[in-house]
């Protein structure tokens, strides 16, 4: 398939799905990129900017943008979805209106759902008729938008239940700059990716809380030794967790100043409450969201989730940032490898 | 034994052996601090500085300085060996020399020695006669001396061939800002730290040459699975590598400016050269040795190491780093879990 030029539908303009519109424009697609937001549509027609979310980068023009989902998807088989989780079910029962025919449909998103506990790609099955789905393919990694719309060097992976779905995806975005790994796992890609965002609000904390380096890389590590004990009970590889949508995008979003989700913690940490976070960063900030799905989920699979459990009371109980990650330092003396125990108890 | 105050050896009084003597003297521990110059003696007892390792912080009455290893170890049963790797096998045929009773030697060192490719407590084993070992204990983790220093919350793992002793060293430095944790896979431990050093230089490198932060998660995640692999031969159990003394130094390492083996490849990515950056330094950086002495590994163990073996060309083979990285990032289309079935391979 490599070498084969496609028109491929780009569903939101923010940040990523401009970056991905950017991508696959290098590898000479044409791109159908629709936004909701009519002025945005302009702009890039007509400057081939973003200005909103990619201030300073220039779009291909093979990047063509629009606000009508019919016009977008009109004819085409493959269609990225680079909405907020939060807008997924609205979208998608509009692309269920006027679609016809089966669409090969690429998330990009990240999140898992409060209260229905779903991963996206069963949001996706819930909503679009199975004669409308070609198959569902999740693309997620430690991958920076600002940076992959720069050709800085990004690596990703993508999963699918069918791999020949996620080949196809593979040959599609890779490139000299984009390095695209197939991953069998799509379970655990889809928990990996939605799960680091709780602990880089964590991370975001403990650093606005001025705790330094040594107490950012123990949540990190103990953050995702959590995330591959709930993930594990829930049918994933744990040895996803340790690869790029595991331990790559946690370290990337626990790291850098781009990501909200660490942004926001820190916020958290200095003292802002949740509200004002929330206000001040006029982004979504999908770890709030997430971090309730998570707790509900370590309930249901009755697994310890101790970062997961003091983040929940810092966000919807109004506990104290430090007296949360204070008892997190003070639990007892114990052997480092019982968390890991737990995950090959499964059931 | 919680509780028990005892008197204890430190042998190193660079930054981390002082650190770590604090963290014994905030627990009521008496501390013997040994340094091999005179006039840092002179400061730490008479001022209560060790300005050139720690500036800027006051260190408590309670740890006394030597610079005769005969009266930092009249007696004592507990001795913490905070040398440099390269200058542990000279120490410890001093400390032969004069010591009759067997000591509890808990090193905190991170190396492989090239050429005989031995983990530190393998040299010790061969420096010191059974008849005055007791037990050897390593100490890692994710642990900036400077803010261990400053009592900013850290963890580590402390392991040995008998548990007991592990549990000994735990009791001994656990305090409310100090976590340990003992880990029965002392191979694990000790691989871990100090084969992140090369991941550090690495991250480093890309660091230097301006690639960003998706790029320095792809090498740090791809780089704990080959310290994995190599470690999993080597005998160490692979969930080692994802706690503290592996994940968790990784990160801390990479991703602080602190970090001298991140520094050393921050200028090395910034076009000098590998003298240039040892002269600049004036510090030990371990990570070089260690390059060498895990390409040796990988050869001895037929394990795939393509970052190890990258950085050795760079450091010794004087390959242009930007040449290194983007041949690193442009190999062909893989599956991501081909990295990790390696790992169970095991003979």
């Amino acid at each position: 398939m490599e070498g084969l030029k496609e028109t491929v539908a780009v569903i939101g303009a923010g940040s990523w799905g401009t970056a991905l519109s950017m991508v696959l424009a290098d590898n000479g697609h044409e791109v159908h990129l629709w936004s909701h937001n009519p002025e945005q549509v302009k702009e890039i027609n007509a400057e081939h900017t973003n200005g909103k979310y990619l201030p300073g980068v220039v779009l291909q023009e093979n990047i063509h943008a629009y606000s009508s989902l019919e016009e977008t998807l009109a004819g085409l088989e493959i269609c990225v979805m680079a909405v907020p989780t939060k807008a997924i079910r609205e979208v998608l029962g509009k692309i269920r209106g006027i679609q016809k025919e089966p669409l090969l449909i690429v998330h990009v998103s990240k999140g898992i759902e409060p209260d229905t506990l779903l991963r996206i790609s069963e949001m996706i099955e819930e909503e679009m008729p199975a004669e409308l789905v070609d198959s569902i393919v999740v693309l997620s990694g430690p991958s920076h938008a600002e940076e992959v719309s720069l050709r800085r060097p990004t690596t990703v992976a993508v999963s699918a239940k069918k791999i020949e779905a996620a080949e196809r995806i593979q040959d599609l975005f890779i490139n000299g700059h984009f390095r695209v790994y197939t991953n069998p796992d799509i379970i655990g890609v889809e928990i990996g990716g939605a799960l680091k965002n709780i602990i880089a609000l964590a991370a975001g904390i403990s650093d606005g809380l001025g705790y330094g380096d040594n107490a950012k890389a123990a949540l990190m590590t103990r953050g995702l030794a959590e995330i591959s004990r709930l993930g594990t009970k829930m049918g994933a590889n744990p040895m996803t967790f340790a690869g790029l949508a595991g331990l790559g995008d946690l370290i990337v979003t626990c790291t850098s100043v781009h990501s909200r989700n660490w942004r926001a913690g820190n916020l958290l940490g200095k003292g802002k409450k949740l509200q004002e976070v929330l206000d001040n960063m006029g982004m979504v900030v999908e770890g709030v969201r997430t971090t309730k799905a998570a707790w509900q989920l370590a309930k249901k699979y009755e697994v310890q989730m101790p970062i997961t459990n003091a983040l929940f009371d810092v966000l919807f109980h109004d506990v104290d940032p430090k007296d949360a990650v204070d008892a997190l330092m003070s639990r007892g003396k114990t052997n480092e490898m019982e968390q890991f125990n737990a995950n090959f108890e499964q059931d």
